[in-house]
This record gives structure tokens, C-alpha cells and sequence, in this order.
């Protein structure tokens, strides 16, 4: 007898929560089912969104439907989510954000004044950056049909002409720099979700990176090789989609990536790893050996929020893994989860 | 004391299905609670989707949540509406379509089978329309907080250089066209939620309409005014819709717009206006006087299921209304309906 694990898909299978969970099971799940049908869905991954050329130029195009809960959490809400997260997989493609576009699925019986709470946030957010809302849809589901409000927005953006992002081109000796402490967003949303009360300040870093990311291509250009934001699955899940992509082994040192201390203390008390968490302000970048100080330096300049640090480098190219040296010097392999750890954190 | 009807959103008030359901409800919750927000947003509801500058080029851009109920109905599935509902908008903005995204919010204990059997007709619906699906994203909420599957696509669109499509454009004397009978998807959706058999075929007519748009447009180019599909609200909401943005009289003759017989004997049972009920494979179509029957001749060219009938004309221009002549004589105002006909049919 021969067993697999995780068990292979079979058509009796039903979707469960761990499917959504940015592990191991959603990227089988993306790969084995949906994308045989999608030939011309970029199959490798590569971006948060696509890249495709309009008339004579680069256009950045993405979605994402957002179905966190609680919808009101420290420090945002279901709506600036839903904003910000798009507009930073369109940054993450090296594209500055210009249009955007959203759909609202609501539940019957959803209070008027928490939605227009929301709308609230998404028009703040959106004027903040400088980008338009230009269309949208609206659609009605039976009480017990849905969760009082999900939000798909979808954007479009201008890839900046000196971008040249692609995890493809993450090599060896690059550097590896985060813009802050990891963990955040998730624990804000469980703390709430769990009613645990934490000493300090604990809230959602949701905020908006095209202007950091706008800062670093225009000063650095081609040797920016990648950025990605951290969200689901966090930094840990991050290292490893850019592993397999660029067949590169990634050294991360455990040490030197911050976590902010009522963060730390949330994920003690409920024995989650902070680097699998997920964050909303956050993003990885992998640039060329020897400009890690120069860009640490252009982050802090950009918005004083960043406290950037270089968390490793890319080694020889012996295979796709992430490592992580311990702060007691022993190193570990930094594995995908398989399934879910936090369900429903955007 | 004075009353209102109907009343007047407060902040009290909840979201009901009527919210959704493309009537004046509907109108007023874009218009009053979502549209303030959002100051970039066309405003005047000029098209199913936006048309904006992308480099020397217009682009169309358009997103749509799916929520039909039943997921799989005669005629087609959630999967491929999702595709040609948004195809169709970016068509009637005058664009042929080149991308989607769509963005899955998937409920845990979906099945497995009916979602490869909608991804399945999704793939299928995209190659025979020659676009590219390609970005996405899944999400994954609790059992008992979805509804099986919600899809939601985003297209974007080249804007033919010929086009010039705009509902403030219609004026008086252009004449009126529906491509073939009206009703049909509707009453399919509805039949097989209520269990009713019905003599006949009644299938909905889910369909691309972008071959016969690029067709009329190639052909007569700025004398095509308008373009619109009759989705939710059916033909009366959209003719009230124009009527609305151009401030034009529509004169449409009752005899003359085809209801297929299944369709007929469905809505006679259930006490529905077929002329209300949704289409997704049926556009209208402004133009200028006189090139009317040419209209019709180049639709019955592009697909044989187009079965074009000239419905109606502009009058002067006296206040936005739409009169119905009665196959009796009479006439009588066509107006929006309140609230929901026919809740999740798209």
C-alpha cells in the first residue's frame, strides 16, 4: 500500500477552510484545479497580479475579494482593507496605482450604518492615495447567505518604466530587507476575534506601500529584483513562494526580524509562530548585494512608519528552501504550513 | 404630517434584497449611500463599466459579482455568466475584451465537483471569446457565511477607435433595437429554483454579444448611440436607465418585442412582467434614424440566434419617460419598479 501526504484531490473532496489559509492545500489547490483551466493565468505565480501590455505601455492588473472577520478591528476596517490590499499588489508589481474598481456582495439584514462606515473608510483611503474608484457593482444575498459584507476590488496600474520586478531575477548574494515588524494585521484580528485583551497597543498595520516602493525603483531601478507584500501566511510563506520561483536557497536570520512586543506577547498566548502571520503594511524586498544600507536609508526617508532591516540574503543557488539561523545559533528549515492558521484574516 | 414613499434611508435602516435587485431601491442606495464616497465614479451611470485614458489609448474597465441561485441551470452555470456578464459590459461600452481577473469567495463544504465542473464552463467561456483569464484570487469563509461559490470578474477592454457610445448621445427620432426575445434567463433561474415545469425549452440565453457590438460599431461607427445589455431589471430598467441619462421620451411598441413562448406561459404563471425580467445574451441598441433595418440585417449576419426587431423610437425630447403602446392601443408609462422581482438571478 502507498500513502501520499497531504491525501490527493479527488472529486469527492469538499473545500474547507485550510483551501483559503495562503498554505500549502491553496497553492494545490490554486495549481491542481483552477489553473488548468486558466492557460493564460500567469502559472508561476509570479506576481500578486498580471502584467500585460496596453498600446505602448506596461499595465499592472489584480483582484482580491476580502471576507475578513470581524469587519471592524484596531486600526481599520473591512473597507480600507479592501483599498490598501490592492493597492499594494498593483506596488508590488513595480506599478504606481491609478484606477480602481469595486464589488460589494451583502448580506440581507446588514445594518446600513456599518456600511456606510465602510464606504467611509474606502473613500478616505482611496483620496489618500490619489487613486479613483470608477466603478462598481452591488449584489443582494438571503440572510444566512453571507457575512454581512465581502468587497472584491480590482486595480489597475502603470508599471513604473525603470521597474524590472520579477522573483525570477532574485539571485544569489541579494540582499533581503523587510520594512518593519512582522505580525501585526493577524494578531489584531484574532485578539478581537477572541476577545483576549493584550498589554499595549495592538492593531492593524493596513496601510498603503506604492510610495516606498515608488521611492526605491526610482532610485534604484534594475536592482530592485522583487518586492511582495506579507500577507497571508505571512513572511514565512512570502520566503518560500519566492524560493520555489527563483530556485534559490534564502537565509533568514531570526534574530534580526522585528516583532512588535504585544504582538509577541498574542502569539505566545496562543501559540502561533508570528512569522506565518499575516500583515497588511509590510513588504519583502530582495534587491542587489551591497545597496542594503542605501535602501534601508530611502525607507525611513519615505514615511517615517518604516523601520527597515535586512533579515538575510539569497545563498548559492543549491535549491529552493528557506533557512532560519535561531537566536541560539541553530538553524531550522522555515517550511509552507499545509493548511490554515488564522482563517478569514483578509 | 408629510410622508415619503418610498421612505428614506436612515441609519437604522438594514440592506434587504430589494437592494439588489435593480429597481429604484437599488438606484437610490448607489446613488445616496455608496456614490458620496466615492467622487471618481461615474456618476450618471453612463455604462455598465468606465472608460478611462491609459496612455494614447481608452480602456474599458468593468467588474461584477455573481450570486445566481441555482448555481447550475439550463442554459449554463455560474461559472460561464460570470465570464459573458462581464465580457457583455465591457462590449457595451463599446470595447472588445482582452483580460479578466476573477476572484473566488469559495464556502467550506463547497463541493469539489461543482466547482471544477463551473471552473470547467469558466475556461470554455473565456477561450471561445479569445480572452485571456488571467490573475485571481480565492478566498474561503465558514460554512453557513457563503453561499457555495460567489464570483466575482473584473474585464478590461480596448475601446474601438470607431466607438462613441454614450447614452447622452441618444436623441430624438433614433430608433430603438433588441437583438431577439427578452425574458428567458430570468425565467430559466426561477423555474428551476421553484421546481416548475414548463412546456418547452426555456434555457437562459447567456451568450457573448462583443462579436455583433465590434460588428455594428465597424459598420456605422458614431451613429450607434448607445449600446446597453438587459441584465438585471430586464428591458423596461434599461430603457428607463437612458431615458434617465439622455432626458428622452422612449416610445417602444409592446406587439413588437418577441417573448418566447415558454418564457410567456412561465411569467403568466408566476405573475411576472417579462419586460422586467433579466437577460444575459440580449442588448438594446440606440442608433440614428434610418439605419434601422441595416442594424438589423448586419445582426442576423454575425449570429444566427440574433432575431432583431425594431422595438421603438425617441420622441422629442419631453422629460425622461418610457411609454408603452399596448397591443390594444392603449398606452401606458413604463416605469422602474421599487423593489426586487427577481432576487440572486445574476
Amino acid at each position: 500500500m502507498k500513502f501520499d501526504c497531504p491525501l490527493p484531490f479527488n472529486d469527492n473532496e469538499k473545500i474547507n477552510l485550510a483551501h483559503g489559509g495562503g498554505g500549502r492545500r491553496m497553492a494545490r489547490l490554486i495549481q491542481e484545479i483552477i489553473l488548468p483551466h486558466f492557460p493564460d493565468c500567469d502559472v508561476e505565480n509570479i506576481h500578486d497580479g498580471a502584467i500585460l501590455e496596453f498600446g505602448s505601455e506596461r499595465l499592472a492588473f489584480t483582484t482580491d475579494s476580502f471576507v475578513v472577520t470581524p469587519q471592524f478591528f484596531p486600526g481599520g476596517n473591512i473597507g480600507d482593507l479592501a483599498i490598501n490590499g490592492t493597492l499594494n499588489d498593483l506596488a508590488m508589481c513595480g506599478a504606481q496605482p491609478l484606477y480602481l474598481s469595486c464589488a460589494f456582495i451583502l448580506e440581507e439584514g446588514y445594518s446600513m450604518e456599518s456600511f456606510r462606515q465602510v464606504l467611509v473608510s474606502m473613500g478616505d483611503a482611496a483620496t489618500s492615495a490619489g487613486v479613483g474608484l470608477i466603478t462598481g457593482d452591488t449584489k443582494v444575498v438571503d440572510h444566512g447567505k453571507g457575512d454581512g459584507i465581502f468587497i472584491t476590488t480590482t486595480g489597475i496600474g502603470h508599471v513604473m518604466p525603470g521597474a524590472m520586478i520579477d522573483p525570477r531575477r532574485v539571485q544569489s548574494g541579494d540582499v533581503v530587507i523587510i520594512n518593519g515588524p512582522v505580525g501585526d494585521h493577524g494578531m489584531a484580528i484574532m485578539c478581537q476575534r477572541e476577545n483576549l485583551a493584550i498589554q499595549g497597543e495592538l492593531a492593524s498595520d493596513t496601510r498603503t506601500l506604492h510610495e516606498e516602493t515608488a521611492a526605491i525603483i526610482n532610485q534604484f531601478g534594475e536592482d530592485i529584483h522583487c518586492l511582495r507584500d506579507m500577507t497571508r501566511g505571512g513572511l514565512a510563506t512570502v520566503m518560500n513562494e519566492i524560493a520555489q520561483t527563483a530556485n534559490a536557497t534564502i537565509h533568514l536570520d531570526e534574530g534580526s526580524i522585528p516583532v512588535n512586543a504585544p504582538t509577541k506577547s498574542a502569539c505566545e498566548l496562543l501559540g502561533i509562530d508570528p512569522l506565518y502571520v499575516a500583515n497588511e503594511g509590510k513588504l519583502a524586498i530582495f534587491a542587489a548585494a551591497g545597496i542594503g544600507e542605501d535602501i534601508l536609508e530611502t525607507l525611513r526617508k519615505t514615511n517615517r512608519l518604516n523601520r527597515p532591516v535586512i533579515i538575510g540574503r539569497v545563498g548559492n543557488l543549491e535549491g529552493p528552501r528557506v533557512i532560519l539561523r535561531g537566536v541560539l545559533g541553530g538553524s531550522r528549515i522555515l517550511d509552507l504550513l499545509s493548511g490554515e492558521q488564522l482563517p478569514r484574516i483578509c
